[in-house]
Parts: structure tokens; C-alpha cells; sequence
């Protein structure tokens, strides 16, 4: 017994350093995790509107004295959750590799045919090399009167290496920078709904076939406005100034600005969209192109107004023929209206320049599994850059997608676009007339199946492109351009490769 | 007894088990949290500490094994509202348009005239071209011990383009990055309320007049410092030192840096504000200037020390004559310290240069709906950059707003300024004696009108500014440089546009 | 024996109810661990979950047309602030001052010596002299159907310039954009743990020696692969592709491109990380060097194909001997793979060109306020940019601090290089053989201290360093290239400073 006393001992013993060893141990594991929680604790972002007493849109929850009711307070804590107030970061990226059947690095991008450098886009799918992203900053508040302010900031980059480092590359920049007020108390009659904004931004109205990677119209820069005015009953208007540059007459960021402004009057019918937009930019035919740009002589002045329309019709079907969506616009400019997507945004445009635009797309659903977005973009444009040129193209692109689990879909996408382009000699281009086309295959992972706009996607792809080799000589003149025939990017290519692509 | 051996043995055997156990656990436990300090420790947004039950400052909703009351429940959802720990974002952001009667771009801003080459602002209203944001990430924790830290990161971004995307003229950067720790157990006495940090930062105690967009003191850089040692009841001083470039001796970027350092004492006393700063700049004699920047022969050497005071009174009426605010403040600098206003950031003054500098703006409402904002500024600045050189001159601007309505006031700014300047063929600078006279009104919408620093604002304006012939040539020997008389902007000018400005 | 017996029961008692206690203490911390573990990867920024109601997580809180009752609204609102999805921001930073005993700029960085111009790091505490942050930007979303998906963006910048504005030298740049997705309901099997991501990261299972500012394995680019495969019990791989960019065969920007691609499979068996990449740039050798960095004739052709692999343990203990940690790997590379460090990112090595390395270091408290981070780094490298070049080098580091309250620390760092190198004419480098001491004294403030990775920190620092005289030839045939003997840093430097280091 004494021996299996002292063993008892012994084991007592060294249970009981082993206990203090735990309890050691566990004291310090909790004074860490306690200083893990200390430190974790309180972030907030958002939430500054729901903790900070001078934030303007926090409503008193009762007279001065009394003590709000259980419901009071539960109402606002819900009401602060619900609102859109405070601070909101939304964000659009895409981000991928591009590569050849030689694992090398190849060419690409929606705006890589000829036609592209008039805006004559081919499709997206299997077809990007860049790295993009922008990161939205919204900051929203209510004022005890009922007024509203948004602020919006955005931050947006693209770069085409796949480097992890690209601060020799990076073209960070601020895209937009504005504030809007609604709800102002003093705005009645046709203003009761209306806002009024100033800053740099992208007009609310604009809208895109996302599919081809452009626009319909775009109208961005630096100005101010008022939305929603309300003409007639189904009628509302926005009427705003838009300011861009156009670049300097004499020394780069000393001699004279060329600044172009766009008046815009947007009208909303029902479902119709009519845009009147006028153009001006003083002293631009004084502004000294590139010499590389210039075609040669004669050649007729740069454009110093313009005007520009469209007509567009917002479908709550596919075409009127099943469910979905369509959307159709024809738009017609003249002078420095006649870059008629990207409004404002080219300078280099003749005085007798003239460009009329159609675009259509839809969205449907076939079946249960399969979707359909089928869209067209054409253009003709006559003297744009030099008198008697014409530029002549024709997209027709379908995205089609198989949801085969809930977790994954094949997507496909075909795109075939003809031409007929004659530059005379504007940027060193050639004229030249054909066809392209291209066919994409994309097996793509989502957290979620189910719609045209859902993201995230991760994607893998493999595409084949073709062209007449006539468009090979388009930029052969011109070092300093990508477009098919360079790089050795001359025809029946396949590209692979893969691609994130997410917005919230 | 064998029994209760037997028993022992048991109980031994299981006490053994279950130390084992503890000894695993504790030990698993421990190597999570070695884990979790490694990739992160010390962190959360405060979004967390809504939901994290363990965090320090949660008040504990009941007794072990009480469910909490909804009394409990709601209080504790109020109060992580309440918290300002956590992440925030605060921005700052001015942009718009800027255009003659021409409809064409103008020149402007705050800096325009000849004195604006050494400090003379002039009033912004209605007087600025430039999209300029400021984006402001605050990180705050609370320890257990009762330690505070601040983490503040500040990218900002200026550009005069009205475009959209302005990736080629950027200059989106990191204007703020630095660290404060406050309530440290350790300090006592006089530190007990003094905090410590180190990082970029504008000093905490900075002040502007922001009607003429211009810092009364603003002392930024790389640094570290305390705040707030209480020397005396109703003193406290803070002691930092703040690093600053000046340039290369040879080659940029990889020659011998020429770095300033900056001491600086910063006094509160009452209502007084009374600061010393000796300022070093080793071999700064040596650097190169731009050759263009060169005067004639004989000049002086460029300053390698400096010395710097300012004493400044900050007003809690108007004058002493009514409700209100005021500051006033004098500056006085020496050799580096000579640029009195930004100091340390011109490190092409002469070991002689003098400057004396007088700041005073007020804030009052006249009547309920008329707020009145006038200032003055004014410096003597001699020797500065060359021997003999002299620049006199004196800004008066008011800002007068008329409140109309919730949303909706009129505001009119007036500034005139005299100036003699004999920069003694510095930067090709010519000698002028003038005035500058300029007047703005600017209808202008607020979600809620109501005083000095209410914002968000959009503003419509007109300006009328005129000036001396005389004044417009400054900078005629100088392409590099705008100022009067640039660009066919020589006198009797009329400036239209609109703008935001935003803070929160 | 009674006696004995009482006594032992007494102390039985007394040690099971001390075990119970550990026991639940450790039951607690494992709690805790595990709500730390789950929170530190998916920060909320409730302000989005709250109020945003197209979160695909908001669960109803009740059947369509009821009325929530108050214990559903408070219920919500507790589960919202559960929530570990939405927004999260975090950060690293670093900024400080770096002088000399003169009060000038001095050189500095753990990549001062010639060793470091191929990766022989030499410690970093008092011998930084940028400020560099990180702002990584996380969006978390979970779905109905499992299905998890993290979206992160990082911003990062790093600029020598201690002013506040350095909008001219800025390299703010977007390092990161990617989609991860996880808990997908298709996966199974093998994949059934697993993630799939696209887009530009830092591989996730890269590791590093902090005190020395370097990985023991970087893998960056942009890519797409699969966490967590599970192969086996105890056994996880990862396979990924990542692409990286080597610059231009002929014009910059225009030219054929050069890409790079990694194929890597890392595999987790237990506390053993085994890691093989293969490599392949096609076409590398076409590419043309800056002439500055060609070598004399005859040189080796450039890889275009590499092969690399490493193999890690990840101890539990400090080397078995106490508690702590450590950390052991071996890497070796060929070709492409020869740096074998930053996979993929050095273009200019030979075909021939071997490489390799061991990376060893652990952490342990020595006592209650002494903690002691040992490390080693070594690297032979030959034939790695010319044939017959030789690279050797080997780095001691030990970093020591010692807390001496609840705020303050000393903190120690010693390092020793010793360094033969061979280059061959590389660069213009020229061959050294010698040794390099540094020795760093930092008293330094925390908010709380309590070990090796707790930060926020703000430092004061004074380092010696001296060196072999021979190793000031390294780089004097380079003007472009900042190493030991350049701008009289020649031996025998003092440095002091200060500087703040934060993650969250």
C-alpha cells in the first residue's frame, strides 16, 4: 500500500504540475483570445451614420424628456438598418488570362477588329486580357426636412498585365465625383420628384449591351443637372451640362484648353427615350492633332459644334413575343455629335461629319435552363476624320447559356461582324472590306445560377476567331495601333484562357 | 483500503485522461490563437462588434443562465450603434465647371495672381477649375487596458480634366498614413491625457481660412510627436518632429537625398495658440535647382536652417462684438522657415529670407438669414529667393450668404488684394505693382441651409474679376507658369460654372 | 493511512475540481477560438447586410402579410449583427523617418546589401525608410443554396517621399482583385472542402519571415485554381495556373508580349507543405534586355521554361525544445524556377540557372517578458543571369524583445550576412566576398503588448551597421542601382528613426 501509496504520490504530484501547467496555459490562451476579441472588437464601418448623434438623419425618437418606448427604439435601430443611409461600397471587376494554343500571350479585347476603332465591337466573351476594376463609394444622408444627399466617389483601373505589382502600370483615377440632392422641400409643381447633382459622373440614363462590352450612349464628364422634372404625366425630363477637354492649343497644360460641353435634354415616355444633345467646343479646328494622326491634305476643318439624338424604346418582353427584355436605339449626330455612343468624347471629328447608329438587344429565357440574349450594332459614319471617308460595320452577337446545376451553366457566344471601311488615310489606316468571326465556349462556375445579370462567375474559355485577311491591313501602317494582322494575329486563332468577372 | 485505492487508482486514471485532455486542448487552443495572431490578430470591423458578444465594452446582458431581457437585448443593439470604434470613411471633395463668356475653358483659382506665387490667395468662390477629393479611412480600437489607437490612411487626387477617365493625368496618392496611441497605462503626470504617434499626417493642429482655400499654419510630413502635455492647468504643448524632401544633389532618385526636419512646439494656452519651429535642411545648398529657375548672378545660398513662430488667438465671438467666431494669428519666419504657411515645404529660400505674415477671418450671422464671413491676409516676404528681392502683399475677402429658404441661399464673395512684387528675375519672374478686384455671386442649393461649414453645397456662380495691366506681367517670361496675362486672360474677365463641395 | 488516504482524496478533490475548471476554461477559449477563427476571415460591414435587402442571406422573419412580432424584429436585428458577411476593410502600413548621425537621409532597407539584389535580406527593424500601405477591400456573400463567394480587392503603395504630397511619385496600384468561391453544392468527393477562385491574388498559402520583409514563398499573379482538394485523410492539395508578364519583344506596348505562366500543386500532408511549379515563357529568349543590364559576350540564352519545388514544416513548437513556433523550408529551382522565392518574376534568368535556398525561423517567450525570434536564410545560386555567375549568401537574424509593461517594449534585432558573389558582369555588378553586421535598438509603444505579431507599434530606433569595404564595389559600376558604397554609405552608419506598424 505504501508502495502504491508513493505511487499514488508520485502520480498525484505530477498530475497536479500538469493541472498547473494547464491552468498556465488556459490562463494565458484566454488573456490572448480576450486580447484577440479586445482588439477585434469594434469596427465599423457603415454604421458611422447608425452610432454618430451628428450624423443628420438621425430622427429623435421622442419629444426632449420623455423616454422612447421599446417600440420606438426598436423602430429606429430597424429604420438605421434599413435605410439606405450612411456609407455603401459597391464595385465591378473582371480579371483574367488570355493565352494562344502556344501558351503565350495573344490578342483580344471587344475593340480588336478593324470596325472597333469606331466603335464597332465584337463580343466579350473568351475575347478580354485586361485587368479592371472600380470601387464605388457612396455616401447617403437624410435631413430632417426631407432632403436628400448622395455623394458618390469612384475609383476605377485597368492594366493588362497579369503582375501582381503594377505601379509603373497602374492608371488608377478618380471616373467620378459628384453630389445629388432630392427631396428638397423647395422644388414643387414639375420639380417635386426632381434632383439636382453637379460633380463628375456617368448620366444616370446611360445603358449598355453588356454583352458587346459598349454602351448604347454614354455620356460622362464634369457638370451639373436636374433630373426628373416632370413635363406631363408620362413625361419626365432631365436637362444638364456636360463639360470634357479636348486637349491644349500650344504647350500640354499651358497653352489654351479646348474644353467641349454637351447639352442634353433626356426625355422618359412611357417606355420611349428621346435624347436631344447639342455639342461645343471653341477654337478646336486651332487644336494641333498628333502629325500621326493627320491623313493628308486637304482634308476638311475638326468640328466645332454638334448635334446628336436618339430614340430608344425600353421592351418589357422579348420583342413582344415571350418573356424578357428588349432594348432598341437608332441615334443620329452630326459634327461633334456624330461620335454618337461616347458623347463629347472625340475631338478629331470633321465639321461634315455624320454617323447614324441602330442597336438592339433582348434577354429571354427558352427554356427552364436556357437563356438567350441575342443583340445588333451597326453604323454608318461619313466623313468623320477626313472628307469623303465612310466607315461601314454590322455586329450581330448571341449569348446563350446552359444552367446545368445550381452551381453551373456552359455559356456560349457567337459574334459576326462585316464591314466596308475607308479612313483615307486618317491614322495611317488602310481601307479594307470583310467579314469576322468569332465563337466562344465557357464553362462557368457561380455561387448561384439563375439570370443574364447574375454574378459572380469564374470562368474558363476557349474561343476561335476568323477573319477575312483583307482586315489585316488596316493598322499595318501604324506602328503605335493594336488591331488584327499584328503580332502575327492574322487569322483562324484560338485564344483560352480564364476570367473572374463580379459586381455588388 | 484497497478499496479506496482501487478507487483512487480510478479516480488517478481518469484525472490523468482528463489532464491529457485539458493539456491538448490548451495546447490546440494555443496554436489557434498563435495562428490567429500571425495572420491577423488584432482585428474586426466594428460591423462585428455588433454581433460579437465577448467584446469589451458590450455591457453583459444578465447573469449566466439568465436570457437576457428585450430591455437587455435592445440596449446592447443600441449601444454597438453607439460606438464610434471601428472602421469610417470621411472624404472631402470639390468638383465642376469653369468657363468665359465665350463658353470656353478659363483660367482661375485661388493662386492666379502674381502673389499667389508666394501664398497670396484670393478667394474661391466661383474661382476654381480643379476636381480635387480627398477619401479618408479611420481604423480606432480600445484595448482592455484602456489603451486607444487611431490608424488613418488619406488617398487624395487632384486633376483639372473634366473628363471621365483621367488615368494619364492622375495623381491619385496617399496623402495621410500614420498611427496614434492614447490612454496609455504607462503615462502619467503630465502625459496622462498625451498621445503618441508616428506616420504622414497633417498636424492635428492646423487651421485654414477656407474661404480663401488657404492653411493659416500647415505644418504635414513623415514624423512622430506627442499631443497634449499639460504643462500647466490651462497649458498643454505637444513636441513633434516632421521629415520632409527637398530633392537630390545629382541624380533624381538615386543621388543624396536632401531631406528637412522640421522641430516643432506647439503651445495651447487658454485661447491662444503660440508655436516654434527651428527647421534643418543639410546640404540643401548643394542641390540643383531647375536651371530655369535661376536669377542672375549674384545669388544667394539656398537656406540649410530655418526658424519659425506663430502666435494665433482663436475667438469665441466675433471680434468681441457679437456672436460669432475669430481667429487672428501672426507668423514669422526665418532662412527655411521664411515659407511661413506651408512650413518646410520650400527648400529654395535663402539663408536671409524674412517673411512676416498677419491672418485674421471672422464668422457671424448679421441678421437670422445673413451670415458674414470677412478675412484678411497679408505678408512681407524679402530676400526670399534672391538677394534684395522683395514681395509685398494684402488679400481683404468677405463671403456673404443670404439664407432664402431650407434649401437655398445666395452667396457672394468679394476679395480685392494689392500686391508689389520684385522677385529680381526669379523663375523669369517680372517686377508688377497692382490690384486685383474679383466679385462672385452664386446661387447655390443645400439640402439644409443653416451655417459656415454646412455642406453638401451646388453652386451655380458668375465672377467678374479685374486687375491692373500691369499685373499681367508676371509671368510673361515664364511658359511654364499660369498666372494674369496667360492665355489671353488679361483683365475685365467674366467666369461662369458650376460646382459641389462636399465633407462628411 | 487513513491519513494518507484523506489527504490524497483531499488533493483528488481539489485536482478534479481544478481539472474541471481548465476544463471549462478551455471549453471557453476553444469557443472563443473558434467565433475569432470564423470572424477574422469574414468581417461585416453590417451597414451593407442591414440595409441591404437584395442579400441574398436576409432570411424572412415571418410568413408572408404577419406582422413581425417584436421578438422577430429584435431576433433580426441580433442576426444581422451575427452576420459575418458584407464588407470588410483591413490594412497594413508602415511610415517613419530614417536619418544619420548628421541629420540627413540617410540609405536603408532590409535589400541594402549586394546579397539583396538576389534576395539576402538582412533585417528590417531600423533600417526602413518608405512608407508603404495596403488597403485590402473584402465583399463576403453566402447563398441559399450553401454556396459561399469572397471577392477581395487590394490597393497598395510604397514612396521613399516623406511629404505629405507625392502625387508625381506615387505608385498606388491595384495587387489583388479576385473570386473565391466555396461550399459549392456540385462539389464533391475530393472537392467537397474545396474552393475554386479566378483573378489576380497572392497565393493564399504563401508564408514569410516577417522580421526579414520576406516570403519564404511568394506566388502572385493572375490566374485561377482549386483550394483544399482533399487526396487523402490528412492530406490537401491546391493546383493552380498563375501568369505573370515579362515585358515586350520590341515596342513597349506594342510588341509582341512576353507572358509567363506557373503551374503549381501544393500539397498540405499534416504539418508538412510539399510544393512543385513548373514554369514556361515562351519565347523569353527573343526578348531584348535594357542594354545596361546585358553582361559581356558570351552570355547564356534566357529560360523559357523552369522547374521548382519546395518542401515546409509548420512546427507546432519552438524546434520541439518549448512552446513556440517554427517554420523550416527547403527550395530549389531551375531555370525560370531558379528564383526561387517570387515565383515567376524574374525574366532574366539563364536556362541553366539553379538555385538553392533554406528559410528557417521560430518564435518562443524565453520567460514571461522575453521574446526571442531566431532566423536563417541562405541561397546558392549559379549560372543564374550569365554563365558561370555564382551567388552565395547567408543571413543570421535574431529579433528580441523584452516587455516591460503593459505599453512599452524593448525591442532588438541583430543580423549577420555573410555574402560571396560572382556576378559575372551582370548588370555591372562587380564580384564581392564579405561580411555584413547590423545591430537595432527600438524602445517601443503599444497599445498592449503581448507577441510577435501584435501591432499597432510606434517606434524610435537607433542601428549600426558596418560591413566589409569590398562590398562597396558591388554597385559602383551602376549609377542606377542604390547598394552599400553608394552616396557615401560606405561602413561603420549609424541610423535613427522612427516609425509606425499597423495591420487590422
Amino acid at each position: 500500500a505504501a508502495g502504491t501509496d508513493a505511487s499514488i504520490e508520485d502520480r498525484l504530484a505530477a498530475l497536479e504540475a500538469r493541472v498547473a501547467a494547464a491552468e498556465a496555459r488556459a490562463q494565458k490562451a484566454e488573456a490572448t483570445v480576450e486580447q484577440l476579441t479586445a482588439s477585434q472588437q469594434t469596427t465599423t464601418s457603415k454604421t458611422r451614420s447608425l452610432g454618430d448623434s451628428s450624423a443628420p438623419s438621425a430622427p429623435s425618437v421622442g419629444p426632449a424628456g420623455d423616454a422612447p418606448s421599446m417600440e420606438q427604439r426598436v423602430a429606429k435601430l430597424e429604420g438605421n438598418a434599413d435605410k439606405k443611409l450612411g456609407l455603401t461600397l459597391n464595385g465591378y471587376a473582371r480579371a483574367g488570362l488570355l493565352f494562344d494554343d502556344e501558351l503565350t500571350g495573344t490578342e483580344g479585347g471587344p475593340y480588336i477588329t478593324p470596325a472597333g476603332s469606331v466603335g464597332g465591337a465584337v463580343g466579350r466573351l473568351g475575347n478580354e486580357d485586361d485587368n479592371y476594376a472600380e470601387i464605388v463609394l457612396e455616401h447617403r444622408a437624410e435631413y430632417e426636412n426631407g432632403s436628400t444627399s448622395l455623394y458618390k466617389i469612384m475609383l476605377a483601373d485597368g492594366v493588362e498585365s497579369s503582375n501582381d505589382w503594377t505601379g509603373g502600370d497602374s492608371s488608377l483615377n478618380v471616373r467620378q465625383i459628384f453630389a445629388e440632392f432630392g427631396s428638397l422641400p423647395d422644388f414643387g409643381g414639375p420639380l417635386e420628384n426632381a434632383s439636382i447633382w453637379a460633380g463628375k459622373r456617368f448620366d444616370r440614363d446611360n445603358f449598355d449591351i453588356h454583352w458587346l462590352d459598349s454602351d448604347v450612349v454614354f455620356l460622362a464628364g464634369t457638370g451639373a443637372g436636374l433630373y426628373d422634372i416632370q413635363v406631363a404625366d408620362d413625361w419626365t425630363s432631365n436637362v444638364s451640362i456636360y463639360g470634357r477637354d479636348y486637349g491644349y492649343i500650344g504647350d500640354e497644360g499651358f497653352g489654351d484648353e479646348v474644353e467641349s460641353y454637351i447639352f442634353t435634354l433626356n426625355n422618359r415616355i412611357g417606355n420611349w427615350q428621346w435624347m436631344l444633345n447639342g455639342l461645343s467646343a471653341k477654337n478646336n479646328d486651332d487644336r494641333e492633332l498628333d502629325p500621326g494622326m493627320l491623313p493628308p491634305d486637304p482634308r476638311a476643318d475638326l468640328a466645332e459644334h454638334g448635334a446628336h439624338t436618339m430614340v430608344a424604346y425600353h421592351g418589357e418582353s422579348f420583342f413582344g413575343l415571350r418573356d424578357g427584355t428588349y432594348k432598341a436605339a437608332v441615334l443620329y449626330g452630326q459634327g461633334l455629335g456624330a461620335e454618337v455612343k461616347s458623347l463629347g468624347s472625340d475631338g478629331n471629328l470633321t465639321e461634315d461629319a455624320e454617323s447614324v447608329r441602330l442597336a438592339v438587344y433582348g434577354t429571354t429565357y427558352l427554356t427552364p435552363s436556357w437563356r438567350f440574349a441575342p443583340s445588333l450594332l451597326a453604323e454608318h459614319s461619313k466623313d468623320r476624320y477626313v472628307s469623303g471617308d465612310s466607315y461601314k460595320w454590322l455586329t450581330l452577337n448571341a449569348r446563350v447559356a446552359n444552367e446545368l446545376s445550381e452551381n453551373f451553366e456552359m455559356q456560349y457566344e457567337v459574334s459576326w461582324q462585316t464591314m466596308d471601311l475607308d479612313p483615307q488615310g486618317y491614322n495611317s489606316f488602310n481601307s479594307v472590306d470583310g467579314d469576322y468571326t468569332k465563337f466562344t465556349i465557357a464553362p462557368t462556375f457561380k455561387p448561384q445560377v439563375g439570370g443574364f445579370w447574375v454574378r459572380p462567375e469564374i470562368r474558363l474559355f476557349a474561343t476561335y476567331a476568323d477573319w477575312d485577311s483583307d482586315l489585316n491591313n488596316y493598322a499595318s501602317g501604324n506602328n503605335d495601333v493594336k488591331s488584327l494582322g499584328t503580332n502575327g494575329y492574322t487569322g483562324g486563332e484560338w485564344s483560352f484562357g480564364t476570367q473572374m468577372e463580379m459586381w455588388f
